[in-house]
């Protein structure tokens, strides 16, 4: 532990990434390292008040600002990099959620293209309280008002993507990128597999809590203090995002139409317990048919995200822990030790 | 309770129904009515052992028997027939499933056409234990087996549909059906919008139990004993199959591609929420994107199938009991009722 | 020639069909034989005027009446029915064109489900002249106007379903149905897989021209007199629709979302190629993928409908002449005796 | 024409470009200029026998290679760069088209994932025939072959996209790249949105011809010695790829699933013909619903596309002349008089 890296980072307002690829580190991390890093909100923090209409007070394409990219030492094509999330805290006291013209599930959008009017633009203001954990939802018409659960997470987290391409942050996809799934939460490992040298990964996006499928195309929106462990795994590859919690282990696939999201997963995730459990294909097929759940993660961005989650306990012996090198435990012990520890070594 | 009518009904082999809608009334119900039944597995019992492969042992179009229907006595066009499910009860010590040539998740199917070989016929034999409540899987190749905990599960319940269609028992739709839903499980309230006089209420499809979204397009099928408590919700509508239970209230849209699945049960839980809190339409997406849970039941299926599920706790005052007129509360009181007292009227 | 049997068959209002399956045979066929019929268009004839809003004058589920069905005698499971369009005559000198509330493809839907309000609805006359060949469309604003080609059209043709199931004369799938495709045109031969004794046969929906996806849900729809010549190949099965004309063999798809409607009809496409050409599958797939026209046919209805069309000049030999036993060279020779002379026999 | 600018360019193997965005412009273009180019095949040129497996001999991501891109000088987001295609024959005498694993239309992909076994990779050597202007199919099984029109096409044409993002040149969206469109041919005009300084337009992916749908993934890929005339429309945008031919108007729709693509192309075709013509949206949807015709470009890249296209000779007096500043016939002009003189001014 002592020798473990800590890596403090607050962008300023220049700083942000607004791609998957394509942008200069902004940091470099000798893995195993400790991140604290302070994430904007989707908005880039411009949407502040009921009259701030995303609309008129953000600038496209300047949305889902990355904090980093991070340039992980070590990494190269065919490795995974893992990255714990072992806090995740709303920096502030309250976050905020819209309607955008054209875009969520429940209106047509500039793909699912029709002649009708955009929905109307509203934004609503959503009250934070840290002590009790709950995110107060306020109606726009009428008095309603009800508290819900703090549950944060990070809708975007990623690296860079393979095929020399350069995406926006607002895309999910094999890379990991915005894939608005509520399993990224404090206590969760994220593997992601490596396409270019130094990985480049970053995160952002903030939800101080979501619904699964995040039906009008934003969460409850809010800036995070976040603190991550981030490390590598050597000549393991990860063809699509995996995360693993101290029960489950989780394959996200992204893609249209949302039955392919789901495939992509599923297939993922019966290879994955082929692979951990020694068993032929269609044995894991009919076990994980059997097992799985599918939450949605999002059906209103560029690709829609499918989680395909296999309870531990159901894949026997040790195959529990042997996922991806044991690295979520390791992981998840280095965050315990450091979240009880002052930070010992800062470089910044 | 002592003029609650109690309906024992166990088919003859030759008295399933194969359809929803086209088949004669098997019994007629004076609501509110006990139904006991007794329902067959998806292959009508024909699957007993590793070597009774679908393709070979089942006769189509005759699969997923029907237990009924049950002309519901006053039912017509606009009502609301209320299936509440008492207990759900594996009638076997033993269930199947299977691999089907071209049918399921990871497979091409006959609609997403392929020039690829069908994956190879298998079949699982389950053991259950009533005792321990856990389903045994054992892997068909090398030692591999673990207990999975039974959760037993109607795939299929559903009304006549509209538009003077007879369909498959296969399929699911806005008459219910073949939806495929963990969340039909003994506790819960199933709400079915009627299209013809009487509704034709059937079930079938016994789950012990069955991961989100039955990628390989097969359950652990098995027989059931069930009891139902059936009601009439006269007047009111319901345009989507909802489902009710002690905490939530749910929808389930069903259709191709996912994505409209899972519109149509967010479009209609929008309403649903709207008109029982009180809240303007985006209010409710609002507090609907934030809240809401939207567990996949199938990806296999003529259509697809998608829930939406809210916490009552969510909805404010006495929104979380109001719903539906309050019949899950009602029903679920005679069932409780029911279940500690031997029948008082049987009519068979 | 002289034994063809001649059917002629104007449906009284009460008369008509509203599904495929589930309505008793209008007329027994001994094929080969020629109907002579009289379709009304999809409104059930009740939009007359820019006044007749669909959702005011028509009753639902009573539109798209089929002339029909007519029980083919010696039909059976496992035979196909051809039926070759002799002639398909506009019966009026006007056609209707409409927007429906929540139908077409750049609207939401009951399934495509968004919160958005519908459209408005409008009532398009089209005038028809049918010495000049053309249909006169007419803005609602403004005073734009132009002619379009006449190119009458059956927007509905089909047998009854497999699987006991009865569909909405709406519904277009592998019975075929309400596939709206414009190759559906004189001169043209469908040929339909039977699946119930008698097969069932009817039509209607008639189009005076309609553009490929039949954009906003509705054609130039009109009243037809219609020729028909229908015969029996027996034991050839058909598993999609299949067209057939001097030039080109076709295929049609129907399913959701739109390209595993594509694969269908490219699939069979690629087997029908490789078993006339006597080519091995992945020759035929090569084959297709560089000649195949793809038609759209509907992206609006309950399935959306895409034809693999090849020329019969890339298949070699007899081949192009070999299909479903020479059946559409046969009734084309049938029907051009019958169209030249009087009619022999009438059975009405 | 004394002053148009004519520039030739065959990009050393080193040379090319394999993304759009992202890479340096290889040539300034002062428009209107000519382009006289030559593209590599999408194999880069490697597969050249049957024994040529893209999996042994190609390595990705260096696939489709484009020639350029070209800046254009003056080009700023809100223009639109218009590309019209003089010329594009054949730089070889003959062509090769393949199966690649897990891609294609009939087959499950890393998408439509699934558990089967990919089809076998196969190569096809087409032979072309620039007199008889023919591409002769040779069966790799049996003794079938069969001699095609030659209809030589660009499978790609583009513009650097939107919001900070590079894409693989495997790529079609708004800012065209692969739509593998056969609309794309000598004789047309195609018209792309700008979204970077310069535009940084490129093509390449030559077919010696093409089937509507794509559905093997692989076309009679070709190596083409292409003319071009560039021109630049400042101040007037275009959303999606529109393309223009002496007789037809066109837009194309690049996404999934590909009732989407169909929406977007049919969308922007009423917003094009409502503007032409000054029609109402809805007047526009109703003629377009009547006279579209829609030829599939692709079902099997990372987008689909689908191409709506309308007959200039409805669209009334001007209109059909109207279109972009009446790019298409100023630049048809130019390319007339181009090909018919020698080049006046070459610039390398």
């Amino acid at each position: 532990m002592s020798d473990l890296e800590v890596i403090r980072f607050r962008p300023e307002p220049g700083q942000y990434a607004w791609t998957f690829g394509g942008a200069a580190p902004a940091r470099r991390v000798r893995p195993p390292a400790v991140l604290e890093v302070y994430t904007e909100d989707c908005f880039a923090g411009r949407v502040r008040s009921e009259s701030d209409l995303v609309s008129q007070v953000c600038q496209f394409p300047f949305l889902n600002p990355q904090t980093g990219p991070f340039y992980i030492e070590g990494a190269a094509p065919g490795d995974t990099v893992a990255v714990h999330f072992a806090s995740i805290e709303p920096a502030r006291s309250w976050a905020a959620s819209t309607t955008v013209p054209l875009f969520g599930a429940l209106t047509s959008t500039h793909l699912t293209a029709t002649l009708q009017d955009p929905l109307p633009e509203l934004v609503w203001m959503w009250q934070l309280d840290t002590a009790a954990r709950t995110c107060r939802f306020t109606a726009r018409q009428g008095s309603f008002g009800v508290d819900l659960p703090m549950e944060p997470m990070h809708g975007t987290v990623g690296v860079a993507p393979a095929n020399l391409e350069v995406r926006s942050a607002l895309v999910p996809d094999a890379f990991g990128g915005n894939m608005d799934s509520p399993e990224v939460r404090a206590g969760v490992t994220c593997y992601l597999g490596v396409n270019v040298d130094g990985a480049l990964m970053s995160l952002g996006d903030g939800h101080a809590r979501q619904g699964e499928g995040e039906a009008c195309g934003v969460a409850v929106e809010c800036a995070m203090n976040t603190v991550l462990v981030v490390d590598l795994i050597k000549g393991v590859s990860c063809p699509w995002p995996r995360l693993e919690s101290d029960t489950h282990i989780m394959s996200a696939g992204s893609a249209r139409p949302l039955e392919d999201a789901f495939r992509i997963a599923q297939h993922d995730m019966v290879t994955w317990v082929a692979s951990l459990c020694g068993l032929d294909a269609l044995d894991a097929y009919q076990l994980v048919t059997q097992a799985v759940e599918s939450p949605l993660a999002n059906v209103c961005d560029t690709n829609y995200t499918s989680v395909a989650k296999m309870a531990k306990r159901y894949l026997g012996g040790g195959a529990g822990t042997a996922a991806m090198d044991g690295a979520h435990a390791r992981l998840r012990e280095l965050a315990s030790e450091y979240l009880r520890l002052p930070a010992l070594a800062v470089r910044m």
